[in-house]
């Protein structure tokens, strides 16, 4: 008998990523697409359109998983709020499997992410773990005794939106907080960090490239700073050093024993964890500190198409 | 056949609590007892002679259960760390049931109280709930799908010691965080502001009571704002706006049915409360906002000590 196949789909607030993934969790045919501000019906279309360009490749998939980036009530697989795509109110689940003819099961892609994280990457041997994603914003997951953690409706975790800095700024992920994690901490504040301090140091690396023209994205700030700028470097330091009071406040809230950090943000390695690292073991509480460790994700970019397809294979929906 | 009993105690920062409680939660018997900063082995002999006490009046009580101020490790009752009372690394489960020759549950104070909320008080109806308890610090207790929430080793979760200012005050607490949700939101932050009020506006009754050399503890604040002292109410209602960011917070991670809170503070009722609610309406993720209540708790003082009996009735412990 041929292994049992699916479709996952992982949408972020740029780009989605799907594939077909069988029970052993080999990819097998890959689709990308970008978002470029569709409205509500173009975007549901890029959607079907991706998902029926990988089903012609396998004609034999029994259903199909959606990680999105919005708060999806999971009884009823309605999309009920997103600050990245415009799907609020959208009845996503039956809304797509009515066009696709097949099962389909939607879930946040942080929780998709982290089922793909604990069933078979970096918390497969945890029962109580907690994903974190640094990307443009900041994804989360929770594991609980063994399953992920939705909360009452489906809408938990949104640890980015977390008050991490009282009478702090408004969040720029358009979510009504202000002081949240995600504007403290993600691949957008290493650029705009980087932006501050190339202006304040004219004569560094970081500096040049402002005074060229170049626009200073947190991927550009995080190369500088991997190729040994100072500026780029205390950049990137600083947005490690809230990284770990944002993990403080998950360590002595969870007790996990693990949080797994992932996304694009990532790409700086040591030079942001070391200092996350840091702070957490001089400020969280010494029991949590102690028995916490803070690791990388280990399926990157395809950790929320991968637990999509776990979600369509049946797995993690109990 | 008699109702089974047994024997609840709670203990806090600065008292102990205790009972003879029976299934149906009635409590025959109390014991109360205030901690003086008594070393570790008086304190422990304090525990042991208050269930004498009240043990003395029901001999016939099965088991003593504890909520104590501190991260107990559940599996082996042993109170790993605590900022209350010196017992730090105690085992407290197996020394207790020596002594006393009956069986002996322990746990986090903020667990027990949570316990008795969500079995027979606010969060009876509720499946995932948040217990803060406001007292001379901040308790927490987390329901997630009917069962405490305890973590991977049982020290989760300590609400009071999430990061909610970054780069904010060293917490009052002797936790090793800064700017910890119990440094900004609890009664002695209260106090600390009335206090601070009181020299800013001197005409003020507030003013006119510190200048008579009364101690401004969260308590007389309180009070002064329900006797309709503007500068007392500005001390509770900017305590208040505090905690909603907290609470923010708190809803965007579990996506709760209900927060309850409880706790010596909460006796500024909806002078605390109202602006906690606002912050909330404006800055939680709204699926968040619009599916969470926040509720005072039933038990009051008794919550922990209920909690504790239920633990020692076998209840919450699986």
């Amino acid at each position: 008998m041929p292994p049992r196949r699916v479709i996952g789909i992982d949408a972020g607030g740029t780009k989605l990523l799907g594939g077909v993934v069988d029970e052993a969790l080999v990819v097998h045919h890959r689709v990308h697409r970008t978002w470029r501000g569709e409205e509500r019906q173009e975007t549901l279309d890029i959607f079907v359109e991706a998902v029926e360009e990988v089903r012609s490749a396998a004609p034999d998939v029994e259903a199909v998983g959606f990680g999105i980036p919005a708060l999806v009530e999971w009884e009823t697989g309605v999309s009920r709020w997103s600050n990245h795509l415009p799907l609020d109110g959208v009845p996503f689940r039956d809304l797509m499997s009515e066009r696709l003819g097949l099962p389909v099961v939607v879930d946040n892609d942080g929780n998709a992410s982290m089922l793909a994280e604990a069933r078979a990457g970096a918390a497969r041997d945890a029962r109580h773990a907690v994903l974190i994603t640094l990307g443009t914003g900041i994804g989360s997951g929770v594991l609980i005794d063994g399953n992920v953690y939705r909360g009452a409706l489906g809408f938990a975790p949104e640890l980015g939106h977390v008050v991490l800095s009282l009478d702090g700024p408004e969040c720029p992920g358009a979510c009504p907080g202000v002081g949240c994690f995600e504007g403290e901490v993600s691949g957008r504040a290493i650029g705009e960090l980087g932006h501050a301090l190339a202006a304040e140091r004219p004569e560094s690396t970081l500096g040049r490239r402002l005074a060229e023209g170049l626009e200073l994205s947190g991927g550009v700030v995080t190369e500088l700073a991997h190729g040994g700028d100072p500026a780029a470097r205390q950049a990137v330091a600083e947005v490690g050093r809230r990284l770990g009071f944002g993990l403080v406040g998950v360590a002595n809230t969870f007790n996990p024993e693990l949080i797994v950090l992932g996304g694009g943000a990532m790409r700086a390695g040591e030079l942001l964890l070391a200092p996350a690292r840091e702070v957490v073991s001089a400020h969280a509480l010494p029991p949590m500190r102690d028995s916490v460790r803070i690791v990388p994700a280990e399926f990157g970019d395809e950790a929320g198409m991968l637990g999509a397809a776990l979600l369509a294979l049946g797995v993690g929906v109990a």
